[in-house]
């Protein structure tokens, strides 16, 4: 086959795939966190139409066509075939690849930023906060508000607001209004800062002052950029491509790759493809999610009631999870750092649809460095850890002299990570074991549900 | 029409156009820096094909297919149609953009270092020197060499060496090695380094540093990223695939519209559009060429002989220059901070072929936040330049009611220029006026040719 393969435009999915519909037994219903009692997102942070979407079970919704013709400024991404990682590797497996990076913000996370900006200003709301910490959801966010019209308001974490400069400025070059958290502008950051005036901030905190924020604000609402179910379902506009991308070619994938933090960017690409495992169609399709050492939510929590924040604020879910408490060790893929998982992907790893493992992330660095050397794109630290768990299979294949059809989920760009691999070539880069006794205090701390 | 139009890797242009086959009068030939006398490329700098297509006067060369199969990494390029900018003007002019910025680079300088990679290494060169400045070049050529299995040397200005580490990491992650210049390595820096050692560096040392050490050895060459002819014949590939995108949507541009540091991004894009002018089949085609004030060669340089390095050792040109001799003002624009001009571009321009306009930098980044803030992509500052004439031009479309067809060159985007984009929305960002005195004095100071 060539490099790559296309879609034009009018080949562009128009609905989005809704796996309710499909699963073989139905998603527990979240619950809230002071009742305990089953419970739909709070209104007054999702608009009417982001909170139908979550608990739907119609198996497609379309996509506006407002929104599509958004979507069109990167969509449809090419499906590559990593040709030259092949060859270096000797190994007679076919790997693909599908590339996100090629959004303005340089990952996936714009799919939903669009989607959920495009729903609040039809309902009249014309401003959304956020958290944010690398800075990629935030920046999504903030393209997405700018395309739509709206406001919007980032709370970045107050270590990576300084630490990461180039991502504040590409929110404010889109219009975003960015704040370090804790900030003087929310109760509880006031709070904070008062017992602590040097807080470097945290996801948690962030989250909290964002939706402080909009709890307050008629005109405001908040978004959330991975973990709920709309947003996965926002999602698989990549999957519906990188099927149709590998129908023209004739090739279903043996195994699928990809790395989970929230979940949103691997769900967006596997769950077109699991539906097929579910009806029996594809019996033997493997599909592996792969995640840090440092933050084992799937490989080593517990399948439990918990919180989605640190706070205990948020809805309650039935997931994996090391502890809403818990504050994973820093490694540099930011986006796996959560210390849950998107409840769609823990229903199917506990029904048996997908698999977990976990990696360190200098092997997945060094894997990374052999992606780049070899395919030209420099990925993101996320899907390296998937890149990771390519190369071993591959290996296996070249043993085993099996053709497998692996198709890896490639989720952005890492030019905003460039000080990661500074630390992974100067040998300066260090791993983290899996902090058990924390996770163990964590879990001790869980919501009762009966 | 749709928002862009792609090209499938079948349609891929398979051979690189050469003007000198189409000029009305033939290309002034260099001059040795000492004898003056007519010169090729130096040997020990060139390999002996790069040479040849420096001097050569076929319409067409091939693509060797080797160097297909790694444009097909990144080509072909999007041609995008800017609806949401030309809605934001209220313009009834059509804006296309041609897009370089999806290469893992980030710009349009891997088709040519790609190329010279693969040119040397068929000659048995193994390893390849070079300068960089911001980095574009150097991260272009680290991944060019890579591709190929060349060992990659570059000297990279001491200044930006510590303030833009990320370039540097780039580089480095694609397996080159990156030294500050100047440096311990070779006797050109040392004795700088003897009489300043604190001495920040410039293009011109650097380039004097990566000459010297590809003069010492034999296993290794030099590789220069702009100006020569057989770079910006490598780069017509962009032209001839915007001229296959633009067929496809029944267009021919009525004004091209591009930057020029060097002039190869703009050369590469225009160079298969003016030969139509040259020929007389279209004789209102307008090609605006745009430079910073800071650094006006087209505009206010003269036209004449002139060494193409600060250090007088590379051959001599005729060309716009504003004195070999003269250090630009530190525009953040850092592509575009050359005295002289590429002489296939100042020479169409000397027979009225193509025009040059000069912008602030100021209201080029105004453009370039309008940009980003309707088409999503941050455009790198040096196209930005090219965004403000375009524009211009659009708004002078809304008042006289013309319906013209516009094409830019967008060469690459700005993610590693936020710091830039920082200064502009914080107004710290400074305009520098024409230095004219500086630029009488390097215009004193010229080779005499006979």
């Amino acid at each position: 086959m060539d490099t790559k393969v296309m879609l034009t435009e009018k080949e562009m999915p128009t609905r989005w795939y809704n796996i309710q519909a499909d699963l073989p037994e139905p998603l527990p219903p979240l619950r809230h966190p002071a009742t305990k009692e089953p419970t739909r997102l709070p209104p007054p942070l999702f608009p009417e139409a982001l909170n139908e979407q979550e608990f739907s079970k119609e198996r497609w919704i379309e996509i506006p066509e407002e929104l599509q013709e958004i979507y069109k400024l990167w969509r449809p991404t090419p499906l590559m075939r990593a040709h030259r990682l092949e060859k270096a590797l000797g190994t007679p497996a076919r790997i693909y690849y599908k590339y996100e990076g090629v959004s303005p913000a340089g990952s996936h996370k714009p799919n939903t930023a669009v989607a959920q900006a495009y729903y609040n200003k039809k309902e009249g709301v014309n401003r959304l906060t956020t958290e944010t910490g690398a800075g990629q959801w935030g920046s999504a966010l903030a393209m997405g508000c700018m395309f739509l019209g709206l406001e919007c308001k980032v709370y970045m974490v107050k270590a990576s607001y300084y630490q990461k400069p180039y991502r504040r400025v590409m929110m404010e070059t889109w219009g975003a209004k960015v704040v370090p958290s804790p900030s003087q502008e929310t109760e509880i950051g006031r709070k904070i800062l008062k017992d602590d005036p040097n807080c470097s901030g945290s996801l948690g905190i962030a989250i909290s002052e964002a939706c402080e924020e909009a709890f307050a604000r008629d005109d405001t609402k908040y978004s959330l950029g991975s973990v709920l179910n709309h947003v996965l379902m926002h999602q698989t506009i990549i999957g519906q491509e990188a099927k149709k991308q590998l129908e023209k070619i004739d090739v279903y994938p043996d195994m699928i790759v990809g790395c989970i933090g929230g979940g949103s960017n691997f769900a967006g690409l596997f769950l077109p493809f699991v539906t097929d495992k579910i009806k029996g169609k594809k019996p033997k399709l493997q599909i592996i999610c792969v995640e840090p050492q440092a933050c084992p939510t799937v490989t080593k929590g517990i399948y439990t009631w918990d919180y989605g924040d640190v706070a205990g604020l948020a809805p309650i879910a039935l997931m994996y999870t090391l502890g809403h408490s818990f504050v994973p060790p820093p490694v540099h893929a930011g986006g796996l750092r959560y210390h849950g998982m998107a409840p769609i992907i823990c229903h199917l790893h506990k029904l048996g649809f997908v698999e977990a493992r976990a990696e360190y992330q200098i092997p997945v660095f060094k894997a990374a460095v052999q992606f780049a050397r070899t395919e030209g794109i420099i990925p993101a630290p996320e899907p390296s850890h998937a890149i990771k768990v390519v190369i071993d299979e591959a290996l296996k294949c070249k043993e085993s002299g099996e053709k497998k059809d692996i198709l890896l989920a490639l989720s952005g760009h890492g030019h905003f990570d460039l000080g990661a691999y500074d630390e992974y070539l100067s040998g300066k880069l260090q791993d983290y074991e899996y902090p058990k006794e924390m996770v163990e205090k964590a879990l001790a701390d869980l919501p009762k549900v009966a």
